[in-house]
């Protein structure tokens, strides 16, 4: 099976399209969990049970890690390990190096570690992604416009006919040739995201900024959803995880994951009503 | 002092621009190391004894690391402190993400690691830069201009007046308030390394692609240094390190490294010399 295969089927099954970020920061966590030997693991297992019955996807994010060197790879090791069979794991990694070097980092994500996607920045263009993409079984999300004010920076870079991003995203469908490929394309952005998805319908898109980031929520859901209601997973980091700095940090995720949940579905719901209308 | 300030004292203190690439892959180092406890740190430090004389700095590319999990990290951390204070460490993790996720990084490299500098990838714009750059005696390399072919795919991107990597060398420049910005502009292509030269002076360069890659070695010298014969470091990978497959691998290294060190410096006299007729 494909990874845009597998990444539908869970979503279907789980009837959910809900992300949960895992940016497991030692300053935000409950201050109690630092007493704890591996105060990462520990409250990342603890979100994880709170909220696996709501999520289709975890989304790691490897700075997180890094930021405690060997000790948090190690930390990010268990966690994925800690994850069921039965949802996505995606490495937020973004990274992007020339061929010989993307091939170790898809080592590092995709073998050293079980994830099942990881996000690539585009810079380096098509022969950098490609070591990603050998195995149909594991997914990649290019970035394509990010959430950031930054993004304008060369996102929107534009040569009279395209921007950057668009360009991003029709190299995407040409590179998506074992249907494993998708975009990274964020909520702050609700115009660019509707054109990103007029011009691939096909590709899911990874939605990060809404929640913290403030994307609107009604928008976001309408334009990179298809007429399925598939096609997408919305990320929710800082908007779950850090609900309460009490014991009930894991049972408040678990309340917020259930009920984001409920919102995309109803939203969804409207949506394909008016499609069928 | 800042980054560039020091690169420049450096370089003129050791006589030298060459940067080697500790690009430890255990499928190519002598067979014999393998037997080593920890053979990604017993090779650099045999690597950095043999060419500490001829180098002036040091890139350790983070994905030959992360390729082994925990204890690739574990090795990199060793090494990098191995590194004696007067030569400049040059983390080639071209990561890139939204502001708080960048000064996790940031602090990953800079202090949880002691590195000097740092390779980044400009996709996400300014601010996502802007976290590396607090310190002005740490450095950022930015992509520019890559040396593999999928370079042409976003990096040649043309607005009609501006390719994607001359607009990345413009914004750099503007972010170059602490005097701490680099370029990475690949040895591959000369006429686009000459034209970023001549878009912005001042900033030095980091260049890959010399060696093993194949990049022309006098015009690539001709055009990244400046009139002094600074501003730039050349780095050497595979051709350094990767010299001998015998008990003489350090020994061929540190003599490969003596070698490209005074071929830079006679082209570089050449070119000066022509300067001032």
């Amino acid at each position: 099976m494909t990874f845009n295969e597998k990444l539908n089927q869970v979503c279907s099954k789980k009837n959910s399209l809900v992300c949960v970020g895992l940016d497991v920061d030692l300053n935000k966590i409950p201050r109690f969990i630092l007493d704890e030997d591996e105060p990462q693991v520990f409250f990342s297992k603890a979100i994880i049970d709170a909220t696996i019955e709501y999520a289709a996807a975890y989304k790691i994010n490897t700075a997180f890690f890094e930021a405690y060197g060997a000790n948090g790879w190690e930390a990010m090791a268990k966690i994925v390990n800690y994850l069921p069979e039965d949802v996505i794991k995606i490495a937020d990694a973004k990274r992007g190096d020339i061929g010989n070097t993307s091939k170790l980092y898809a080592r590092a994500f995709f073998e050293e570690m079980n994830f099942d996607a990881i996000t690539i920045n585009p810079y380096l263009g098509g022969d950098a992604v490609a070591p990603f993409l050998e195995d149909e079984e594991k997914g990649v999300f290019i970035l394509c416009h990010t959430t950031n004010k930054g993004a304008e920076d060369f996102q929107k870079f534009n040569d009279g006919k395209n921007a950057m991003y668009e360009r991003v995203a029709e190299k995407v469908q040409q590179w998506n040739q074992k249907n494993n490929c998708g975009l990274v394309v964020g909520a702050t952005y609700p115009e660019e995201m509707k054109h990103v998805r007029s011009l691939v319908p096909e590709l899911p898109f990874l939605v990060p900024g809404l929640g913290a980031q403030g994307g609107d929520f009604e928008l976001a859901i309408q334009y990179a959803t298809d007429e399925n209601g598939l096609g997408a997973i919305f990320n929710f980091s800082r908007g779950i995880i850090y609900r309460s700095d009490g014991e009930d940090f894991a049972e408040a995720a678990g309340k917020k994951s259930n009920q984001v949940k409920e919102d995309i579905i109803r939203i969804n719901e409207q949506r394909i009503n008016n499609f069928k209308n």
